[in-house]
């Protein structure tokens, strides 16, 4: 059941597609504060939800905002990510009711969940006009399905968006394109698509190419499509500045632009230096600017990601002056003390990026009303993901295009999927992304994967191998990087490789599963990674474990993410057979009883738990999507009491939108 | 068997104690390469050593560079802490040989321990001068034992220093540390020390006391004394540039700072802006700055910590000049784009901090010889504390006095400990902790730990008591914070204060093993914490633990390190007796055989297990350690097949320097 509370007179988000009718009774649960929600919380209570944040699956012990932010450092102080994912489930505790929090509200929700008191939960929305939905229902698994429904069926990218896509912000120019795909093909590493940063554009302007490295991007789109790799561009969120420009001439004829509080274009900074940020609030700006994304189309591209949509702001032009002249001021001085050199000289250098008072500097036409940038700061990169995924039902109608985008806001999970922005070549970072998973896909953004190997710093052999074999089981697996890391194609790393190529072709492998599962979730609104404790609500250790995950419906993961271990430990929360898998052709099976195990798995091993009932469907391995063989396949399995064993399978082109044909879905048994 | 090998003409460091005899042979187990020494890495081989440093116990798949630097962020990315500790203790797998590698040299030593090779080790001093002690025996143990005599005996602080220190960059005035001693009287919390970060001196300026807010220090610190609590004053590297100033026109008069090329004193701005730095290599400038803590001692102070001492810089005069001569061009432009803002503004004002150029713009005299700075910049923070240790055998003879340092190098040891630099208030800090202590102490640095709570950003309640359920356990135990992060003193977590109170009172009852676990350590050059892999070479499981650690002779820590826990698990490499306690007067126990185990283990409860024929003599639980009694003893015990269980003991007054006398000795037996 779902109940919707009024609270004044909220602006709009879109973020839920059911018409619930608006209840008039006292909201279960929560207890209303002078600035507030509270609940308390049972020593065994477990809050699942906020999608992309810090910290464990379980997000209790620490407070954070829903506030879009470009975050360039990942870790346990941060407060907020890029995206805002404002729904909680809280399983109050073995043999306490569960319910389901949507707080539907387009700016910051500020969170303590036994941050400040163990046992307290608190949350507050930024103004006092907001809505709430509470779901009850069956259990966590029955409330997290109510939600997907309440918000809308999750976006489904083509097939081949589950291959390898490999990136890089530093491929320069179409032979360093040309390049990946040669050394994928030379040492026999499957690869779908090839991501194209900044690098690609004149000036880092959107919608333009650079013609002196990427002469013919049309050319050389078909060229690779022929290989089946498909490239996939970036766009930015800001708009370079250039009246020679015809989309920025354009944007700025037909006002499509964020003005500031004399009416005239907002103007930040961002790659290209300065720039103009287009309303995406508006359903005519998002028409305008998703039409610009023809140019490329146009070049046979079939698949984009949308980045700095937060949007991330690097500095205002006025900012800038006011701390030049405070360093002007400064520099008179004969001795510069601790808080004018930590508050002034290197504070103010860094407080220039995404400032708050830049943020509470422009301002939005939200039907006819105007509406000051950070009310509804949340719902801006999402707005993109939106002017983009609309667009391309216009531009390539009946057909899908890859999309992700780095900003999001629950209701964008409709029009594309995320990737788990800027993280690090950490090992921390590998955990993180095993934590976020279910949280984040629990919010509605099913097609999602963090950058593999990491994207900040440098990686190493054994993380590139180690994360890999957590990625393989990700929608989205992208290997990135920023400028200036250590390269990390898969294959740079010579005393892996062997490894790394059995581990991309299992992937491949396990795609009948996984574009099963994939599917089944969209259309089904049900999981694609769960945790333990929404199966076993009732087993104290299954609620507890942070590093395992449920895979679809017969699959549980355990993924090794600590460095230099041959082994981990993992709980059953029933019998469940291990599949050691070295590759697709050369792995140990075990029917492990329930409970806890130390589980061996070296560097070049991967484990996989297949739960009693259910097989795996195992294709051959191949050197992209397109040549992916499902007509024979191979079953992985664990048979029940009867043994009997089986998988509902989804198979279809990939490539259009007639998900419902009833002939898509067939059951294999082993 | 400890062998020398000499290269060049190494400069001098005092590292080594013994005298031991160039060897001619050529160095076994390394093989050298153009650049420095390398060796191949069997698959199970482990590394240990390098003292405090980032990633885990094995210091495997990742590069390392012994620099000392004030690092504000640690994380997994860094190649550089607060300490040089060039000692590789290398375990070359199951049946191969052990051995230790010591890399005499005050510079620069860059570690690639399986980065760019998953089982290639290199090293390469910055310059070619350089000795090599490569040392062998019956196991790690004995080879670590070598070692540690090799290098000469720990440094021993009082008893006292194992009470617990309360701390905070933030304490401003006598009547805050009032307070503090105060509330932890009010909330019958044990305390020894209360430590006083800057804003006790008078300007930043070393050796003077601000009057306004610390009106009579000698009344302080002895009305403190009278309650059993010590107050532990900061000293910093650099001394604040004020002519009025008589330490300041002391070290001017008599030469003994650090000059630049043109022989005029170095200068850089520290906590007080401008600042000189003494010359600590120079054994009359360690005399005449050990000298000026007579000002503190004659109030009364018996423990310091030296800070800034890498030595941090916050800027130079003439990089910041150059910074804002930048500036000043880059705001008569119009757009600054990318390159201009990330790498003049923003780089151009995190680089003023630490820059390598700085650090090779000073000289040192080395024995009448001008050395440049960065020739032996590691050697500059120990040789602080040296300075000090020295100091206080003059001022307070045949007494010990507590000093621990920011920055270290192997050899200052012998003069005082270290505190494991500016952490940060997560749960990866809390893991960090517990792996950096088994190799800080393999490198000679026994009076150590982190802390407590974290020092950057926000704590929360639950992490307090996690991070002193493993901090009870480590010889320093404080808990300090930055200014303007959550107050974090025990008293403030109303949530957790009862079981605070218990694991506090838990850390004086058990200081009978661990005061005779550090004085064993110090005087027999054994282990306080060591990692599984020391005592079971053979065990492939015992080999890979990365987060539990043996403590001394008889017990072995398992420490919950991850939020929302109430268990985790446990390798046991031999049968132990687990005591899983929630203070001195509430535990159960239970003999749990060899293997792996999950071990239950709340929020409010520590486990401790202890070994066969090992006994644990514990005492009642005392407000500070003056008022510890330990005539009578409790002992844990797990007895050995023949039902004995014993422990070898040390007591002494805690004060004098009196170790060698027999009566401190006794075995206990259960």
């Amino acid at each position: 059941m779902i109940q919707r509370f009024r609270f004044g007179l909220p602006l709009p988000t879109d973020s839920v597609v059911q018409e619930i009718p608006v209840s008039a009774g006292p909201v279960p649960f929560l207890t209303a504060e002078e600035d507030g929600w509270a609940y308390r919380m049972a020593p065994d209570a477990i809050v699942y939800g906020l999608g992309e944040m810090p910290r464990g699956i379980n997000k209790r012990g620490w407070h954070y905002v829903t506030n879009n932010t470009d975050e360039a450092r990942h870790s346990e102080d941060k407060l907020s990510y890029y995206g805002a994912h404002n729904f909680l489930l809280i399983d109050g505790g073995v043999g306490r009711e569960c319910f389901g929090v949507f707080i539907d509200f387009p700016g910051k929700v500020r969170y303590d969940i036994g941050y400040t008191e163990h046992d307290a939960l608190r949350f507050a929305t930024e103004e006092p006009d907001h809505e709430l939905y509470i779901i009850t229902g069956d259990d966590l698994n029955d409330i997290s399905r109510q939600f997907r429904q309440l918000i809308g069926r999750s976006y489904i990218p083509p097939k081949w968006a589950f291959g390898l896509a490999q990136s890089r912000f530093g491929y320069k120019t179409a032979e360093d394109v040309r390049e990946v795909a040669r050394q994928y093909k030379e040492n026999d590493l499957p690869l779908d698509m090839i991501c194209m940063d900044i690098d690609y554009m004149q000036d880092y302007a959107d919608f333009t190419v650079n013609k002196q490295r990427f002469p013919d991007l049309a050319a050389l789109s078909a060229e690779l499509k022929a290989q089946g790799i498909r490239l996939v561009p970036i766009i930015d969120a800001g708009v370079r500045i250039d009246p020679e420009n015809p989309v920025c001439a354009e944007g700025l004829a037909n006002g499509s632009f964020c003005t500031k509080a004399d009416g005239t274009p907002f103007v930040a900074a961002v790659w290209p230096g300065k720039a103009y940020f287009a309303d995406f609030l508006r359903p005519e700006v998002r028409e305008w600017f998703g039409r610009q994304y023809k140019a490329l189309t146009d070049c046979g591209i079939e698949g984009f990601w949308n980045d700095m949509n937060e949007p991330a702001l690097f500095y205002s032009p006025e900012r800038l002056k006011a701390f030049f002249e405070s360093m002007d001021e400064l520099s008179r001085k004969d001795n510069i003390v601790q808080d004018e050199f930590f508050g002034k000289v290197v504070g103010g250098a860094l407080g220039l990026m995404n400032a708050p008072e830049d943020y509470a500097s422009f301002y939005h036409d939200v039907n006819g009303q105007r509406v000051r940038h950070d009310r509804v700061h949340n719902l801006y990169g999402g707005n993109m993901t939106r002017a983009a995924g609309e667009a391309f039902a216009r531009l390539r109608p009946g057909r899908r295009t890859l999309l992700y985008s780095r900003s999001s806001f629950i209701g964008s999970h409709r029009y594309g999927g995320i990737w788990l922005g800027d993280n690090a070549s950490t090992w921390a970072q590998l955990l993180a992304n095993i934590q976020m998973m279910p949280n984040v896909q629990l919010c509605g953004f099913l097609y999602t994967g963090a950058d593999l190997c990491g994207f900040s710093y440098d990686t190493t052999p054994d993380l590139a191998l180690r994360w890999l074999e957590f990625g393989l089981f990700t929608p989205l697996m992208r290997n990135h990087a920023t400028d200036g890391s250590r390269m990390q194609e898969y294959y740079r790393f010579a005393d892996m490789l062997p490894a790394l190529r059995k581990m991309l072709r299992l992937r491949y492998a396990l795609l009948p599963y996984l574009y099963s599962t994939f599917m089944k979730a969209a259309l089904e609104s049900t999981s694609y990674f769960r945790p333990l404790g929404f199966d076993f609500p009732a087993d104290p250790d299954a609620r507890e474990v942070q590093d395992q995950l449920l895979l679809g419906e017969g699959v549980m993961v355990a993924p090794v993410y600590t460095q230099n271990a041959s082994g981990r430990h993992v709980y059953l929360p029933e019998a469940m057979k291990l599949y050691r898998i070295r590759s697709v052709d050369d792995y140990d099976t075990e029917l492990l009883p329930a409970g806890h195990h130390y589980v061996r798995c070296a560097l070049d091993e991967v484990l996989l738990f297949i739960r009693p009932g259910h097989a795996v469907p195992v294709a051959r391995p191949a050197s992209c999507t397109a040549q992916l063989d499902e007509t024979s396949l191979t079953l992985w399995a664990c048979p029940d009491e009867n043994g009997s064993a089986r998988c509902r399978m989804y198979t279809d082109d990939g490539e259009t939108s007639d998900f419902a044909a009833p002939e898509h879905w067939k059951t294999v048994e082993a």
